[in-house]
């Protein structure tokens, strides 16, 4: 067991911000089990590369003998967003939230322990059911609308003169009253997070409670090397994406851009960060290799990494054809090649492929088709191809 | 019965705004008795003549044969200001809180019709204290934050820097949710209601009600010439102050400014406008007078009316002596001056008694006391006297 100073030094790698970290040293000092608080949205449960950062750091908790208490928000999801703005906020069913939640845990245990002693899952409606219109009357009371009006979000909108609905002042204070009901030793989240969660603290000290301590990871930029990473804007890399195949992870971490290597390693691996600096500096190209091999054993197999790479060398490198792809029934024909192009979900019009066609991206069985008004029969299986990476098998 | 016309020709006296005017016109049209909202905050349960100019619009709905609805908005007051901002709002408990709302209701009687055919009392715990979390997350998601500080009290101290807590936003949503849960027709308030009353009007409309129509009555001065008449600026008048004595209608009235007498008779009388303007060029103080008297004859009787006149004529105007006043038992002595004033609660200190013994407004049994080292023994009955309207009798 590290001790104490060793054990923030190992946090320190992926956390931006430990407020306050006497506090922190002192519950880690105490010998309790601590209580990790993580907050879930069942609107949004695909878990990316971007959450397992904070995630990484909870697991750190887990080794060391703390438990992960996740906080499923059901409560606020049954009402989505009711001012109807924010089509990011549906209004989910009962159903739905628990599949979302189901989901949830699965892909976050590739990455946390899941033993009762290690990960406790609440759903907050079990106190926020139960509130009463005087309770929120004095929750709200806590905190004035300039206090509100600091948090980044809300500053920006304000600011531009864009509409800040007043249920959305409610939610960082049901947030953080989650913390007072689970009693959270540590709440975990991303920088975005900072000011929700230390409304979960003020709250807690509000109560008599002993605080929470708020640690946030830096938030990982997503695949386009430039915003954060998220489902929503495309860029990202789910935690129980395949190893490899045209969304594999080896080919989406093989297509970084080289810039965001070392917060990748950083946030991603435990490597120390000379042993980072010097494979970037030697061949970016291998640092990716070995990167995608690493988050590959780790949330799936050291046996799909050796197969995601066999593969992608075999496709990529040398341009071959992949043992595995979907396959198509298009019937014999004959068909234009644009069409086929979209009736194998390659392209999305046939415009796109009329493109892609005059750019030389199309090959059949390995040969590049360039006459966009050949007409082709499907007789027997045939390998179409867009790009390097992406492959469909047509059958008659 | 009036027409539509002559109805709305009579409210238009001492309604600043009616909006819409047209819907009112429709909904008198229809033939159906109006539920006319007036909101009553239990913590203030004090009835002034401020309250009264509203409180008379409603009184000439019931005359024309609508239904007071009179909401006790016990709810919040159970909660108080829980930010301890606002000294104004304490914390009560139920028992106060039926104590005042009896109060209130036994000194608008004084105004209103109180049959159960004319007048419904409702509290609005009723409907607040079964509202959930959910409903209220709906409810907020109504307004926007803008929308809240665009309301003059909230502008200025958010422009000011001074803080708003959040549950202060609640509360113009709650009072509008009673217009919903009551099906208000009209809702009555003093034109610094405007905002909050207009909230219940849009929140019937999202409700798919009839929205009900706001009418707001111009905010009566109070007797010192310049604030809005309140309790806790001590410039009112209250509808159940005495009729005559040192703090009786008859001496407070006869105190305004005559710069008031328009705005006291217009709002506070029937009279034509043109005869008020008459009454106050020919004599302010014959205006005031009058003035006085009706207010007395409708408040408690024509009979107490007489009497006041009678007593003001004979104390302050002749000098003389009331009839009826305090008696406090203090002993023979011998007392210093100063300290019998005190011990009758004339004055607030002994040095306060030296300073009115030095101006000459202090007299024993009608003689002047300028002798402020003079002891006096109290064998028998004895006037003090303070200025023109403040009698004690003392014994011994």
């Amino acid at each position: 067991m590290p001790t104490i100073d060793e054990q923030v030094a190992l946090l320190a790698r992926r956390c931006e911000r430990i407020v306050p970290e006497a506090d922190l040293r002192r519950k880690l000092a105490s010998g309790r089990p601590l209580r990790i608080k993580l907050g879930m949205d069942p609107t949004a449960p695909d878990v990316t590369l971007g959450h397992a950062v904070p995630l990484r750091v909870v697991r750190q908790f887990q080794d060391w003998g703390h438990k992960a208490v996740l906080i499923i928000g059901d409560y606020t999801a049954r009402v989505g967003d009711p001012s109807g703005q924010n089509a990011t906020r549906p209004m989910l069913s009962g159903e739905q939230i628990d599949a979302n939640a189901k989901t949830y845990v699965e892909q976050v245990g590739r990455i946390l322990m899941t033993d009762p002693d290690h990960l406790e899952v609440r759903y907050n409606s079990e106190w926020l059911g139960t509130m009463t219109m005087l309770d929120i009357i004095r929750l709200t009371s806590r905190k004035t609308v300039s206090q509100m009006l600091q948090r980044d979000t809300f500053k920006e909108r304000f600011e531009k003169g864009s509409e800040i609905h007043l249920h959305e002042f409610l939610y960082p204070l049901l947030q953080g009253w989650d913390s007072v009901k689970i009693d959270a030793d540590v709440e975990m989240g991303g920088s975005d997070q900072l000011f929700n969660n230390l409304v979960g603290r003020e709250l807690q000290q509000d109560e008599g409670r002993e605080p929470q301590v708020v640690i946030v990871t830096p938030l990982l930029v997503g695949t386009d090397g430039t915003m954060k990473m998220s489902k929503s804007k495309g860029n990202y890399i789910g935690v129980a994406d395949p190893p490899s195949g045209p969304n594999g992870m080896f080919g989406k971490i093989m297509s970084l851009p080289d810039a965001l290597l070392e917060s990748y390693w950083t946030l991603l691996s435990d490597e120390p960060k000379e042993s980072i600096a010097r494979k970037i500096a030697a061949s970016p190209r291998d640092a990716k290799v070995e990167l995608a091999r690493r988050i590959i054993s780790w949330l799936h197999s050291p046996q799909a990494a050796d197969a995601a790479e066999a593969e992608f060398t075999k496709v990529v490198v040398k341009g071959g054809v992949p043992d595995e792809m979907p396959q198509v029934a298009v019937g014999t024909g004959p068909h234009r090649l644009a069409a086929l192009l979209a009736k194998a979900g390659l392209t999305a019009s046939n415009s796109e492929g009329l493109r892609k066609i005059r750019e030389g991206a199309v090959r059949v069985d390995n040969v590049k088709a360039t006459d966009e008004k050949a007409e082709l029969r499907i007789e027997k299986p045939t390998v179409l191809q867009l790009g390097n990476r992406k492959f469909v098998r047509l059958v008659p």
